[in-house]
């Protein structure tokens, strides 16, 4: 695949978040970053550990539970009582996946493909994948390793360093 | 009105929550740069971008929900149940609206205004605002307009980056 | 205490969650940073005030509620309902700590102890502070001291930030 030559600049984007709305600001910055020229690392930890575990990045949700700025289509507010029921969450999510398809946004999967070929690095944190039981074998296989944290911060030296 | 003059320090911020007690410290943390004479750009995306939409900007919410360190003012924890209860919502917003104001801190309208009033710079993310299906007219008159993200990144070379 | 001699690089991460699990990931970089030499400073802030509130600092919780990726040992989904019931709270509270015991994570005190011991600062947010009317009596004694945002921005400089 086509990489674009690096500038130079360096950005680092920790993924700690395993809801479908929070999925999307690291996947995107990567992306623009890549189109950018500059070198994108993401380091996927804690809950952020789901957009690349096999079994369940297909399936991330998300909830307007404890989010009040999710709303109805038509502006309504939530309320909590409701958001609790079951179904909500998956409604919540059916309408964050058409959002994101209407406008041209590809699911996780192929999003971290597209941003694998376009030379961006996926890691996994150690630590995570330790408490979850996971190993290589168990995550997307663009991951390009799972790496603890003093490592990353050797990957991370002089970058931009964005926690979602 | 009077712009400190800058000290070529940069500072972007990315507010992607629209709750009253996250949309504070990304604020917060511009206002200071300004007063130290540091660049200041806020980018809102996601839900943040609710921070400086017309019809949602002066009715940011906040919520127990998930958020075990909200208490009660007397100290003592907010069952889940009861977090759920309609009120609730209502009332942990106008106790945090109580305590910023005590503070001297202002409501997010007039706080956006002094940062803009300072030279800081507010963008929208033109993702969420296609997502959301606004324009311009329908944003805060001091955003400066609405950007990609790889124009973001333009903005942020060279920043100290922090994402709400 | 040993304290590893700084190269030069420097860390600055803000706790602004009071919740048991977002409070490891900045604990655990500020740890690694200090492993490798690079100097190290916490910011706590909003709710991640309580990390080093000595009445709370002990009893950090999470929640499942909101969180779609917390899940079951068995790997199963937990309804929003069945989260939000009295005990889900404390079950998921005990399933971390010993996740963290297993990994051989200390408890928050005894984290940011061995953080400090070994060089790393931790400063407490004045405005969070006020909010909720604490002095440094009330605080960890670790923390070096309340400061403001400008004052906190001055200690970041040069630092590579990551907003928790």
């Amino acid at each position: 695949m086509f990489e674009e030559e690096s500038n130079g600049r360096k950005l680092c984007i920790i993924c700690s978040k395993g809801t479908l709305d929070m999925a999307y600001p690291g996947m995107v910055l990567a992306n623009a970053a890549l189109m950018e020229g500059i070198d994108a690392s993401i380091f996927f930890t804690f809950w952020g550990l789901d957009m690349v575990t096999e079994k369940r990045m297909d399936n991330l949700q998300c909830t307007p539970l404890g989010n009040p700025s999710m709303k109805m289509p038509n502006g309504m507010g939530i309320p909590n009582l409701m958001s609790a029921l079951p179904g909500m969450t998956g409604f919540a999510t059916s309408m964050m996946k058409k959002e994101m398809e209407a406008l041209d946004f590809p699911p996780p999967r192929e999003f971290l493909q597209m941003i694998a070929d376009a030379g961006g690095k996926l890691y996994a944190c150690k630590m995570t994948a330790d408490m979850m039981k996971l190993t290589e074998d168990d995550l997307f296989e663009e991951v390009e390793g799972i790496v603890g944290a003093m490592e990353f911060l050797e990957i991370a030296e002089g970058a931009q360093v964005i926690f979602v």
